[in-house]
């Protein structure tokens, strides 16, 4: 295969000096959620006008979304909610919301072995794979060389990779922050820090040619700002991928906390907000006007919220 | 939801004693294997034909399997990279094999936290999700939190759970094997048998009332035979799912290491091969006759390798 475009590091980097924030939106369709706008019927996860109902929300919202966010992050677990009908609606989401000119990350947490790992690589990354994703998460728990299928599809395709490190929920810290009892050299010290460091080398292979940064990237929890720098430590030209900004407790400086000085201020990674903009109060509604104006407003307060945070770090 | 049928311990048990061996068939469905006989075209993931094919030629193989094995696995994997029409296939072979008789185990690998993991278990477990599994298999990095919902639903569906806990590619034991700095108890000194202690009460929640096998299993490579005595010790009750034997090169004796003492022999786990029971040489043919034979023998082979093995720890 020929590679079809830049990396995706210099890609995502890109988009985000152009919109000028790093916020990723979260496209995770709660059922319940979904506006009067758009659903169908009871919006029972076993209507197949269900599908159907999710993706005219999800297309409406990229439609919003069109030049002001770099990247969005379908979570590929609403889609399987609905079966074979949710994976249809997956694919034609992440259609519409290229031709936007959005980045996708697609939220799958794959991570499987072998001619498997190659198996997910070839269905959801590049623009030949049924699921077209810029990017994709990926889980690190079997090991590095369930990573390096990813890296070698990324590295021909321009995708990307955002590999588990350290998450933002309540257990997370029980096994990624186990402390290790030989660490392999300095600056490791937890188990999370050991994946971290063993994926130093396939980061510095898919380092992009035009900004540095890499298109391996790992996600780091807005609620550990002081492991999210040894992080960085560690891996100094990955991306990270915050979650736990915004709904999920996390304030913006945390979630900023890895970000190095770029060109046009602080830059290395996009948070992620899902429910906040997605779902903001004023949007349950069957108001067509009232709903877009609802969404674009969540959109500026968490740029605003954002970019007030990094003045804050370039300071 | 009322629970519908008997937990997920008891049904493998009971099943694996009706046809007096161990053995899961992987239902991995590599596009360059699959026999004349039912391959369309040139079998390419972007040609609507291949999920076709790849739909007949495993409902083919469960025919063969029905009353012969206790349990199916397909790999998730090698569907998604068909697309949502590879889904679609998944969903119609799954039930096509429940017919059969034959309990589904989806190697899905899922994890993810919350809500997500609420959707990700309501998609995949149980006879009212889209796709029907009887088990799922999970990964633990992102923490015990995350395996709750899915215990959750295992609960009121007789769904089982099998977690990653050692797992047998070349590089599972980099994160997996770690040594801790402080281990919690006796008997726990990697990050795998960390993994496995802090399931246990949830393995013991869903102990069935029949046997007293427990729908929490986890996944322990026959490659690790030593380590498989120790994570045994761990956690009594759960069942083990043991890959790597056969074409991954692990041995009927290694594999079943894990077994104890059941009341019709050595017991406690299914020992998964995929493609020397798929794909058998004979087996890659365009005649009807030749390839049943071909699957039969492969069967029997499998099935009468891991018998002797059963024997010999009985012994």
């Amino acid at each position: 295969m020929v590679r079809k475009q830049a990396g995706f590091g210099d890609r995502l980097i890109g988009a985000t000096r152009r919109t000028g924030h790093p916020l990723c939106v979260g496209l995770d369709p709660h059922l319940d959620r979904i506006p009067p706008l758009f659903a169908c019927g009871d919006m029972s996860p076993g209507d197949p006008a269900t599908a159907g109902a999710v993706r005219a929300f999800l297309v409406a919202v990229c439609d919003r979304l069109e030049g002001r966010v770099a990247v969005v992050k379908p979570q590929l677990a609403f889609f399987e909610r609905l079966g074979w009908q949710g994976m249809r609606a997956l694919c034609e989401v992440v259609e519409h919301a290229q031709r936007r000119g959005l980045l996708v990350l697609l939220d799958a947490k794959r991570g499987d072995i072998g001619s498997t790992s190659v198996a997910y690589a070839e269905a959801l990354l590049g623009p030949d794979a049924p699921f077209r994703g810029d990017a994709v998460t990926l889980s690190p728990w079997l090991g590095p060389d369930t990573i390096e299928p990813f890296a070698n599809r990324a590295n021909v395709t321009g995708g990307g990779l955002f590999v588990l490190v350290r998450t933002s929920n309540p257990g997370a810290g029980d096994f990624q922050d186990a402390e290790l009892a030989a660490p392999p050299r300095a600056g490791v010290r937890t188990v999370c820090e050991l994946v971290a460091a063993s994926l130093e080398p396939l980061a510095r292979s898919l380092e992009g040619a035009e900004t540095g940064w890499s298109s391996l990237g790992i996600v780091v929890g807005a609620d550990s700002p002081a492991q999210a720098e040894r992080l960085r430590d560690l891996l100094p030209r990955s991306l990270f991928l915050v979650p736990g900004y915004g709904a999920q407790g996390g304030s913006a400086d945390d979630a900023v906390r890895c970000f190095v000085a770029g060109p046009a201020g602080p830059e290395g990674g996009v948070v992620n907000s899902s429910r906040a903009v997605l779902f903001p109060g004023a949007g349950h509604t069957a108001d067509a006007g009232q709903w877009e104006r609802a969404l674009d407003d969540a959109v500026t307060r968490a740029c605003d919220d954002l970019g007030q945070a990094l003045s804050r770090r370039a300071a």
